[in-house]
């Protein structure tokens, strides 16, 4: 007992200064850079991230979110010959092997943000198997192949922009006549779709509406819409060309909601009576096979809302993802899904209660390009050309 | 000058004690309640928000967002007589007066809360007009016809609670078997809206997809849908029912994200080769043109994401709604949607530069019950029957 | 087993339809605003908390905050007749029973906004027992009997309002002149307490420094001035002068951290080489005693960071307080204290394990008058006219 | 016009096909990382930095963040032999020239994580000036060197914690021991302040509270207290260790309010009557006046609060900082200094109207590792060893 204790309360003696049961000796110490080592000058991605694990808070998550990655990506099933007919679905890498089936969702805005680059990087590699964006996300995607987007401010006032035309997401600008080039890009394609459709219903008649998964076939869905703007584009900078390319899917049940819908609704006028249609039913049924069927998966989930949500519940086809990354700025206290962790998508059934998961709470634009230079674009595995069996 | 700053630096009176231009005669001194006032025990919900105008932070924000419902409840046009024909447009109340087009978006979380009874309640009395919201605000309103939603705790373990079959929702509880009374609920719905998609492509043929604009015309979409469930669930405590009875459209475009869209998924292997089809594009028409047609248009908005935006977007239709009241608790600095203020939305032209407009930075079960005390349901002025033109 | 599901894949029927264990008896559902109830329309401020227990989300929490609040400011021990001597301290009503000793803080921000005119109600009132701010928690209560703070916009340009020597907080705002009066008012009083200073140390010698309780006794501490402030400012709008009028302590460490900062060093000029001291060990000794000698304690805690920390600081004194509420936007992902929730500050014993506590997570200024409302100011019971006695 | 529009009512047209403004030519296109480059492998920090400029949201805030670090460090004045004597003030390097005062705060809980190592790193290379911290970023740093922290988890129940003697930050774990071991180092050196205090006060008399500048001068200070922790600990992990070798003032106003207070109030009990003082009215002169004196002032603020006013408002004192950044995850919604950003310190003087200002929206345990990286770690330039002349 110290000396002061001596003459203190008791209560104090045993609220303050209470013992604690011995450390476990799994315990691990916090600890950060050691700069002494010749490698914290200017640090790689990689050594970053490695000292941030026992750094604590949104540190650690990120470096778990590094080891989640690293091991959706590394791991390996069976070798299709080991395989039964009926096992062979889900993702198959060039040399025949099982692959995770990775899903990677985000937000509009971080295909307006530069993160847009990194996100094609993934697709253009084959790094992710299955994409989904809001609508924002797939026609930004386009129309920056038409006309960029600007570095402006966020305290920028929006009477004087739209004066201007000017439209603001954050601290991004967008002028407003990259969406009317958007518009004289896109018509023609719309008039050709609904040609497509017409033909088709004619050739069909009654079995028009019948099951087909033949990704042109003209009963329109958003994920095959999203495949022929990618064809379209035929622009290495964008990420639905890639996509197209390489035959990963790109999901948006609410793809009218932009400025795709926009030409949508101004093609309903022109088009009359005739009218494009967009079916959600059969894009619903293609992204949960392609959970069903995944060998493993993991979602890397940028941003929050639809994205997040529409992932998840895919996940639940298969009783459960394997490894969940979320990156978002959403918090649990208001009961949004958007700010939901991943412990409660594991009392849905979405992701399995044995996954490796975590949720970085930060800004994607902060932390994914940090995450991607030390797993994708680490640069020193070879590269994961997976394949996708359907 | 005082005493003290003759011995002062000069920086220091300088800096710290600058004087200040007189203060505009016009500017508001903050003050709170008097409780003084006979009224200040136990306030009501008017004399509470009265109070927090002159409060500052988002008490302030409560207090505008309270006159800006009560600006957009109250807005009277010309009467109908007074209109050309093609002028009869719009939302025009039962003495035949232009009112503003009120859109109500909530997220799915909402209807899982018992902020429900409270949406229910201005649907039920047609004190909105159209409503959007996520699949889950859509199903989750008709399971609760069928089995209740338990209140529970944000720290509920997610493998204890799978292991039950509990799903958590922030802190609330939905037991799985909820789900599965759904399934047997909507199962025979689906097979019906099939077989009338069916009849009605054999009777069109070539002209089956053509626009069409009858509520039960089957080339389903998700309002048509939303609609025939809201008949179906025949139940005065859901939103739908009301929907349905007094002709406000609901809008849902991502509808398969959800336990509906787990349904349509499944009902694609029951109905094969057939399938069940929803589009959206005749959607997106439909909120586009109301919103067109508004006489003002109104934008109540609680929650972010996909509602958030498909209610701004269909008011660029018009060049921007006249009132906004957000409530959420989405911050901008992510570049995010949900997170955008609305001038924000102002740059884009999807609300109006002289609008009025607030986002109140709260969880909407908080303010939202107090703000329709306040308004909607404040209960001095003859209800707002309004009725829907189109 | 439904008629869709003989064709179900089964890993489908497992994960989607799996079935729910039988719902606890005691589970509470979730329920809203009964609006066919005649208190329904601009309800009062007990009956919306009511109804918001059983909302979910951020509803449940201010209900429960509400019954928090209330449970101890109910709660009676034993009365003084049968206390032992040693035991006759803590906090004792008018009529000779123990009562919650109630910690309550507040960060500087709410002192000026509106929300000021409830914590002085309540200090009026002697409904708290101890009060915990920051700095400009102080000297804004101060200034404002001096001149008004004014209601301005989150938006305004920092460099204009700098022009014309306007101070702005959130969407308040401060001229300088007010900190100009403030210098005027207070210096005068600085040269009082440095000449009582002066006078102690002359009279006590060597003994200057040793432990006096005595609240004029001029070794100054900050509670010591603040008190002497609300007996200077003589206002019965300041929540220093009730404080002082009912010998509520008012805590605050870093009292320089603010204009009464500035003036205090202001003041080192004027008085050198002699120099107003002010001690925070005799404070640290205050505030734990009380915490150690409540009956039981309880925690109302409006914002984060030092005010939040200190009061729970406290209740370590005592292995934990009783009753916490939170109210605050603070987050727990980055490990700030500020945004630390109660179950955290249980593992520290600054709360007891059996406490009944919350965090309420919004901006007070939204919450608190309505919570308010419904306790304190509920006007249905006879006020508790509480008494120090230390 | 486009062949669409010539069918599209004209409101359409206007609204949603509005032509934009020409772009002016010093717009910065929102670009991302290209992955081409041979660096963007496993990227250095300063690369990804570079990168992250013009990608948007807070990746752009951090890419400003590193551009006033890097101008704050690299700004040069005059060399101390053409200024006069009474400007030989501020921060001279061991060249003689002016350079920025930087001053450094942080939160407790940044002590607690990982990120110690790089605060104590830049106090010991002298790359800071002046450090302010909360009580805990006191103590936390000395208990570091007695016995380790630890990593946990966010979801670790606080009454099983409390079991055990471990005390919960974030998702870091501090056993009780600790602050028992704190407890054993720090009693015998507050005997020798106590007496220290009672030996100057016998000596000087009536002048003992006297303004005296003196760091060992026993009428104690936080700062002081400070400086004599840092000698005593002795151990080069510590930032108060370098901060005491590199005669870096190390502010706490509120010393008391943590385990440093605990003991402090412990040692009333012990010292009876004596009583140990710790005035802070000296330390408000220090701070102050290092900021008056600066040739020019920086900011670099971790977290919010305390740390983050005190800062700001010394530089007041020399009517505004050239230089801020802030990392937090405030947000200026609820009104509190914790959520401001550097456009309200400009209103109130604390920031010069044109001084380059910036706020990451971040955890600091995330983007602070990474900035230091990139600039006081980036090992290119010489370092800059600054010297305080006082």
């Amino acid at each position: 007992m110290s000396y002061v204790t001596e003459k203190l309360p008791s209560v104090l003696n045993d609220a303050v200064l209470k013992h604690s049961e011995p450390v476990p000796e799994d315990f691990v110490k916090v600890k950060g850079i050691d700069y002494s080592n010749p490698n914290a000058m200017d640090m790689r991605a990689s050594d970053l991230i490695n000292a941030m694990k026992t750094m604590g808070f949104q540190a650690s998550s990120v470096g778990k979110a590094c080891d989640i990655i690293t091991e959706m990506r590394a791991w390996k099933g069976k070798h299709v010959d080991e395989l039964e007919e009926h096992e062979r679905q889900g993702t198959i890498d060039d040399d025949g092997y099982q692959r995770t089936t990775i899903f990677m969702g985000y937000t509009s805005n971080l295909i307006s943000s530069g993160l847009r680059d990194t996100l094609r990087y993934l697709v253009q590699h084959k790094m992710v198997n299955a994409v989904v964006a809001t609508a924002g996300g797939i026609e930004e995607d386009l129309i920056k192949c038409l006309a960029p987007t600007y570095v402006g401010d966020f305290s920028l006032k929006g009477s004087m922009l739209r004066e201007k035309g000017m439209n603001r997401i954050g601290n991004l600008l967008v002028p407003n006549d990259n969406y009317c080039k958007f518009e004289e890009w896109i018509v023609p394609i719309l008039d050709t779709l609904l040609q497509e459709q017409e033909a088709y219903i004619a050739e069909k008649g009654q079995q028009c509406l019948d099951a087909n998964t033949d990704i042109t076939s003209p009963i329109w869905t958003p994920s095959k819409l999203c495949d022929r703007f990618g064809k379209e584009i035929n622009d290495e900078s964008s990420v639905l060309y890639w996509a197209h390319k390489n035959k990963i899917p790109v999901f948006c049940p609410a793809l009218t909601d932009g400025s795709i819908g926009d030409m949508l609704f101004f093609h309903t006028f022109k088009s009359s009576p005739q009218q494009l249609r967009l079916d959600i039913v059969a894009d619903i049924r293609r992204i949960n096979t392609m959970a069903m069927q995944a060998s493993k998966a993991g979602m890397i989930i940028l941003g929050g809302g639809l994205i997040k949500h529409h992932i998840a519940n895919a996940c639940l086809m298969r009783n459960g993802a394997e490894y969940a990354v979320y990156i978002n700025t959403g918090q649990e206290f208001d009961g949004s899904d958007a700010g939901a962790n991943p412990d409660e998508a594991v009392s849905w059934g979405k992701i399995k209660a044995e996954a490796k998961s975590v949720k970085v709470c930060a800004d994607a634009t902060v932390v994914f390009p940090l995450l991607v230079a030390a797993t994708f674009a680490k640069g020193q595995e070879t590269q994961n050309d997976s394949m996708i069996c359907e």
